[in-house]
């Protein structure tokens, strides 16, 4: 062998991860009953588990929390656990900031920060939070097995046996795959449940994953982020549903899709048992869905338009429909939902043939971005979905309907060319405050550099988008010749907004002629049609009667 | 509600797919002892199991098969059991095509069909079988949670206890995504395992997900597709190898990646301990990988460069070396390797930041193909990381460099600009036959076309190529401005190809001048001091010294 080469192999240990597992469970050892924390002890075991600076992975999903190890490791003397890395997808509870204003955690990869989102930027101008990046849900979980491997995971499930395997119920969500990164990677897996049985209804996560089970003061918490009440859409929306029913999934023949959440497409999902039956669509549309089990898709699937759901979470009073469909949901021998963030978003980035979604900024160029001023929001899910994924290699109808003639997608004169995803942008061109939706600037671009951001925090970019919908019309963006007339085509649906009030009259005229815009008219819908009696629900009370009064509805959402 | 809807609630049964599943499993219950059906029944087994016409997901991994459950197919009464849809990653043992020979099976959606790839071509003519569609990996996985979920898996694992509960030994591959695919779509699971034992290592896949075990005739089949023999590396790989680590490597700060499989890549991995630390680059550069244990990667992880290998599957013989290396790789607390293609799939699309691969054809674009004339290969893994994933939103050094200036990237002048991921292509300009590797159109094209395929079967498409590599030298290819530069820079590292030829030497001393393309020279790098004695092992003895006597290479591959 060379001479001139490194260190040899026996001068280092390598189990350093495994020994230090061992040595910090052993602090905790004889606390544990059959392999169970008294709950009174989670304070105290948390300081001995959680070392200053590791990296703790702790189960903030999309939709449920591990709030009582969240509220119990904001409880930890700062002097014994600082610094911490947090990895989070959803920074969505008070105390997951107070971690941070006590010091016990300082820098934090994250996806999503809705309701805490100001906070945040409150905390990084403070300099008490330090941001390692903004994810997209599954490049943060990919890091996880690359540069972020979690020395700690915080996780959540409804039921552990006494051997700790685990029963999620219907929010299997993020679980095993952090699970999985800590677990292999010699991490801690501490989790917390709602109850510990002697049988558990099925198993999602085994037990040889798992280090310590707790019991939780309360069950976690989730919030039914996914219920949309009909009453709240309005004859708008049911146009804005009537052109993307008309003008995109017939004419392309979408028969699988992710829906992003928001009364636009929840009105979609309620006008197919109507005005999409009207057309003969069932059967030919809509089959295949990568999406939360949504309440506003009740009747679509009542009605039979739904062969399959695959779902990244679950939805707060649809259990009960749910395992009474088995059909059509993913659900397992104990009749329960099994859902899966990170293969749902493979399925909605490789598998379906569309992506569709509200946003609230886009500029000239279709970029756009729901971050506003002073907010740090996150992506959630969108990036992933709403590209085109250009690793993908298999053809579908749709897919090959958006091939650029002459391969010009591909940007060479090979004679190779390749279809494109449908990304589909909804919006209203003013907002409710009289805010224009079609903006110069995306404010995405001031937040990224007051917040020293490497690059603006754009949720979709322009590029990957193919059709902007509005209720003027819809720009086919993807039939554009050029730069230049993408941004006519995008002007021609903008309204009277700064962007919209670029259009020339003549020109639109002319991109109607072409297909490359279609106002309502010119897709046979009138707008005098357009309104909320086509709803297939109007009210929470119109889905519950839809279930067979399987669908249980949140009190919040409860008029009687 | 509205009174011009479909069918009411009622009208239909909601649970027929749970419903034939119990149907079928009844028929064969007779016949198991404690969930474990006989040896000798399995043929009758699978006639009572599998339907006409059911897709039918068979575990033919890139690396482990479940060849006594495809042995069986193959040999069931086609008259019982005939036009399987066949769900496949790799078609790679002679019954999976006997399946379509003796009718058993008529379509196939898969990804990789490298040995078999002849035969599949020839059936496929000759109207005996009918591809759905070819895939990247996660794809078709992808696929199995929409349009595609399985009726019935076929899957392979190491143990199995009596509750079913399964041990899948490093191979984990595929077997939880298909498992779970099927499982929770009421899909009926039969597994293959090598022994049934009372105490499993580790449990891979809860047994609440498996109906059917049976413990095979021998143990599963796996090949030791990851194994490159030192011996085989020639100068002219050594000279490749360290223009990355100097031109790629060492100025883009590349500390995740992934490597494809080939003499080119492992002579990169010899020659970190050597070159890369004579730069004084260790910890600088490729800590963390996502890729198989391949053996030539030893010295690297012994000098101390590697922190973290996440794998897709395992490689033969790397069993003990793994096992004692738990600070490197993703293992149990059973010391053995846990792999899962998905999730190192998506580890390899998103969380890292190069993707570097050889390739048998390119073109003037740098779209490039393994397909060569009358094979229908596929694709495998590398479309889906050798793409720029624009679905990425979090930055890191590598990524930003690609950032282009102006924001050209995204096609905009909003300001908007993000980075790429370096997506690198390995080539010799001339292949060992004397056939030129850089031609004016791509074999797959005319594949395409023949085997009526909606589009050419491009493995790498050039608009996602940042760099191209040859013995002459490296094409920045991202740094070029429009079409025509880009060409140019590839032409400069063409040799004399067809597509070489067509460089103007004044203007590849342009380019050189600009840092678009560089010759060895460029880089500090004189060719006479790219030797094999630069590789840190030099033969399979060599990484077995290495190892300290863990590593234990498969017969073929000693020499002693």
């Amino acid at each position: 062998m060379n001479t001139t080469i490194d260190t040899p192999a026996a001068a280092r240990s390598w189990t350093t991860l495994r020994d230090e597992k061992a040595r910090r469970l052993a602090l905790v050892e004889p606390w544990l009953e059959e392999g169970v924390l008294p709950r009174a002890r989670i304070v105290d075991a948390l300081q001995a588990l959680v070392c200053p600076g590791d990296r703790v992975a702790l189960e903030g999903d999309n939709q449920k929390q591990a709030d009582f190890l969240s509220r119990a490791l904001a409880q930890v003397e700062p002097k014994k656990v600082h610094d911490v890395h947090l990895l989070i997808s959803s920074i969505s509870r008070p105390e997951h900031l107070t971690l941070f204003e006590r010091g016990i955690a300082h820098r934090v990869d994250f996806s999503f920060a809705g309701p805490q989102s100001l906070r945040v930027a409150q905390l990084l101008e403070d300099g008490q939070l330090e941001v390692g990046a903004i994810h997209t849900y599954v490049e943060l979980y990919a890091r996880m097995f690359v540069d972020l491997t979690p020395r700690v995971a915080l996780l959540c499930a409804e039921q552990a046996d006494r051997h700790g395997n685990l029963y999620t119920g219907p929010n299997t969500e993020d679980t095993p795959t952090i699970a999985e990164a800590a677990a292999f990677r010699h991490g801690i897996v501490i989790v917390q449940v709602n109850e510990i049985v002697d049988e558990l209804p099925r198993v999602d996560i085994p037990g040889s994953w798992v280090d310590v089970v707790v019991e939780a003061d309360r069950p976690f918490a989730v919030e039914p982020l996914f219920t949309r009440d009909p009453r709240h859409i309005g004859d708008l929306q049911v146009l804005t549903a009537m052109m993307v029913i008309r003008g995109i999934y017939e004419p392309y023949g979408v028969t699988s899709l992710n829906h992003g959440i928001g009364f636009d497409t929840a009105a979609i999902e309620l006008i197919l048992p109507t005005y999409g039956a009207e057309l003969g669509l069932k059967g030919k549309i809509c089959r295949n869905w990568t999406l939360n089990p949504h309440p506003t898709l009740i009747p679509a699937i009542e009605s039979g338009w739904v062969d399959s759901v695959h779902c990244f979470g679950s939805e707060v009073g649809m259990e009960a429909y749910i395992a009474a469909r088995p059909d059509v949901f993913f659900t397992g021998s104990d009749g329960s939902l099994r859902s899966n963030r990170v293969l749902c978003q493979l399925a909605g980035q490789y598998g379906v043939d569309l992506f569709i979604g509200s946003t609230l900024q886009i500029d000239g160029d279709a970029n756009s971005s729901t971050v506003t001023r002073g907010r740090l929001a996150g992506f959630g899910g969108a990036p992933n979905m709403g590209h085109d994924p250009r690793g993908r290699r298999h053809a579908s109808e749709a897919w090959l309907k958006l091939m650029s003639p002459q391969g010009a997608n591909d940007g060479g004169a090979s004679g190779i060319a390749r279809g494109h995803k449908l990304v589909v942008q909804l919006a209203e061109t003013y907002k409710k405050g009289g805010e224009p939706t079609f903006v110069e600037a995306l404010d995405a671009v001031a937040v990224g550099e007051k917040s020293g951001m490497p690059i603006a925090p754009v949720m979709i970019y322009g590029d990957d988008v193919s059709h902007v919908v509005t209720e003027e019309g819809i720009a086919y963006l993807h039939k554009a010749q050029g730069t230049e007339e993408r941004r006519a085509a995008l002007a021609a649906v903008a309204g009277v907004t700064p962007i919209g009030l670029r259009a020339d009259p003549a020109r639109t005229a002319e991109l109607r002629r072409r297909g490359i815009v279609a106002y309502p008219e010119d897709l046979g819908i009138r707008r005098a049609q357009a309104k909320r009696s086509m709803l297939a629900a109007r009210s929470i009370d119109d889905l519950v009667e839809w279930s067979g009064g399987l669908y249980a509805p949140p009190a919040r959402f409860r008029s009687w």
